[in-house]
C-alpha cells in the first residue's frame, strides 16, 4: 500500500460531534502530509491514531476557519511534546501573519521551526513539494476567498529487473539501477541487449487529488486527470443547487461529474452542510453519474494498493 | 435550581477524545456565562445541548491555548447562526488583539458587536459585572502568565411576605416590595408592623468560584468563601506534587485544601493531567481531606438548588 487517506473532518461551516471540520492525513509512501485542519483535528488524531509528529507538511486550502482553526492548537501540542524538525506550513499569507500573532501572544516556546510558503493561485499546476520519489502541486480552485486545491503523486517507479537474466549475462551492479530507469544494456562483447527484453513494466505511481472548496470547476480536469483518488467537495445535494452557487459550493452530482471528466478511479465526497444528517441521498446522487464514489467520515480510511 | 453547571471540557494543556480542554457553561437564574473556551468547546455545546446564542459574557482566565483555542469557532459560529446582540468577552488584552487579528484574517461578516473588558490582576475582588440579581467579580491567581480565577453570585434575594397577613391588614401593593427588602409597615392607625412580623427569611443566594490554572494559593480564601460551588483545578495528584509546583498547578490535594479552608459546599476538580487515565486516585486524594469533592467530566451537570 503506498497511498492512504485518513479523514479527521468532513462537516463544511461548523464542527458537530460527529463530523469535524475539514482535515485529513494523507500518507504517501510513508511521508505524512497535513491537508487542512479544522476545529478538533488534534483530538481525531488522537481518536484514529495518527501520530502528529510525523507530519512534516502542512496545506491550508484557504483562510475559512472550517479549514484552519485547528492549525494553532497542532502547532501548540507539536511543540508540548518535544518536536524538534522543520514544519513546512503552505498557506496564504494572511494565515502566516496570523500563526505569527499567535505564537507570539502564546509567548510559546517553539522548539521548532515553521517554514511557510505563501500559496500562488497561477492558472496552472504550481510545483509546493519534491523529493525523490513525490510531487505535490497545487492548482487554483473557485471559491468565495483565494482558494488551492492540491495534487498528490508518487514520482514514475524504477522497471523491475529480471534478476535471474541479469545474473546469467553477469550484468554488474553498478549499470542495474540505469536499467531500471530504462537504459539498454551493452555487454562486453558489444551485444546489445534492448531494455524491453531485460525489464518488464514498472509498479503503477499512485496519486491523490484535494479539491474543497469550490464551485464545479471543469478546467481543474486536465489538473486531476487519471488520479487514483480524488476527494471533491459535496457540500449540497442538486435539491440545494442555487445554495450551492450561491455559496460557491458544488452539489454532490458536480462532483462526480468532475470525477467522470477526469477518469478518476475513486471520488470520495465530503465536506457536508449540517442540514444532511442521512448522508445516503448524496451518495445516490453522485453514484448514478460516478458509481465508484465513496462517502468521507470521521476516521474512514482510503487506501490505494 | 437557581444555578448550575455544564463541563464541556475537563483536560490541561491537549485535548483528547474523551476529555476536551478547559471551557464550562454557568446558568445563574438564566445568565449563561461561558468560563474558558478551550478547542472543541462549540462541539461539546452541541453534544450536551448548550444554545451559544444565549450566552452574552465570556470570560477567559488566561491566554493559555488550553483556555482560548475554542474561542474562534464560538465568534464564527454565532456569526453564522445570526447572532446580532452584543457579546462581552473579560479577557487579557492580549487575547483581544489576537481575537481582532483573527476577524479580521477570517474576514468574517460579524453582524454583532464583541465589547471587550480587560482583566486587571489587583490583589483584591474586582467587579467585572452586575444587574438586579448577579455579580461577577474577577480575582488573580498565581500562574505561568497572568491569570484570572472568577466568582459569581446572587444578589441577596427579597424576604418572603406572607401574603395572607398582608392581605389581612390591607396592606397595599405599592409598599410591599419595600417590604421584601427588609421596610417595616406603618398602617394608616399608626401602628408599626416591624418587618420580622410580616416576613420570612429570604431564599439563599447561590454562588460559585472558578480556580483555574493557580498553584495553591492560600490568599484567596477570603475571595470565595462560603461559595456553594467551587471549581479548582487538580491537574496532578501528590505523586507528581514537584511537577505540579514546577508548572505552576496544584494537586487534588491542595484544591481540596482550598475547599476546606474556604468552608466551600462542594468541590468540584478538574484539568486532569493527561497522564492520569484513571482518576479515581485523584478523587480518593482530595475526598481524604474534603469529602463533598466531585470529578468534573465532559457533559457533567452540577446543580445548586
Amino acid at each position: 500500500m503506498s497511498l492512504s487517506l485518513r479523514i479527521l473532518g468532513c462537516s463544511s461551516a461548523t464542527p458537530t460531534p460527529d463530523r469535524y471540520s475539514t482535515a485529513q492525513v494523507l500518507n504517501v509512501l510513508e511521508r505524512f502530509f497535513l491537508i487542512d485542519c479544522g476545529e478538533g483535528a488534534q483530538i481525531n488524531m488522537r481518536r484514529f491514531g495518527v501520530n502528529m509528529l510525523r507530519i512534516n507538511h502542512i496545506f491550508i486550502s484557504h483562510v475559512h476557519g472550517d479549514h484552519f482553526l485547528g492549525l494553532p492548537g497542532v502547532l501548540s501540542s507539536m511543540s508540548m511534546q518535544g518536536r524538534t524538525s522543520d514544519l513546512h506550513i503552505y498557506c496564504h499569507e494572511k494565515l502566516h501573519a496570523l500563526l505569527d500573532a499567535f505564537i507570539g501572544t502564546f509567548e510559546m516556546p517553539m522548539p521548532y521551526n515553521i517554514i511557510y510558503h505563501h500559496l500562488t493561485y497561477e492558472n496552472e499546476l504550481t510545483l509546493l513539494y519534491e523529493d525523490d520519489k513525490v510531487t505535490v502541486h497545487s492548482f487554483p480552485l473557485r471559491h468565495r476567498v483565494p482558494t488551492c486545491g492540491f495534487l498528490f503523486r508518487e514520482k514514475p517507479k524504477l522497471r523491475h529487473l529480471n534478476g535471474n537474466l541479469a545474473n546469467e549475462l553477469e550484468i554488474p551492479i553498478s549499470k542495474r539501477f540505469g536499467i531500471k530507469q530504462g537504459d539498454d544494456y551493452t555487454a562486453p562483447d558489444g551485444t546489445v541487449y534492448p531494455n524491453s527484453t531485460l525489464t518488464g513494466d514498472p509498479d503503477r505511481s499512485c496519486s491523490y487529488a484535494f479539491m474543497s472548496d469550490t464551485v464545479k470547476l471543469t478546467k481543474a480536469v486536465p489538473w486531476i486527470e487519471g488520479v487514483d483518488l480524488l476527494y471533491h467537495e459535496a457540500t449540497y445535494g442538486e435539491d440545494n443547487l442555487k445554495r450551492a452557487r450561491d455559496n460557491n459550493h458544488s452539489t454532490a452530482k458536480q462532483a462526480a461529474e468532475i470525477a467522470l471528466a477526469a477518469k478518476v478511479g475513486k471520488l470520495v465526497i465530503g465536506h457536508y452542510s449540517n442540514r444532511y444528517k442521512n448522508l445516503q441521498p448524496l451518495l445516490d446522487e453522485a453514484r448514478n453519474v460516478f458509481p465508484e464514489t465513496y462517502l468521507a467520515n470521521d476516521g474512514a480510511l482510503f487506501e490505494v494498493k
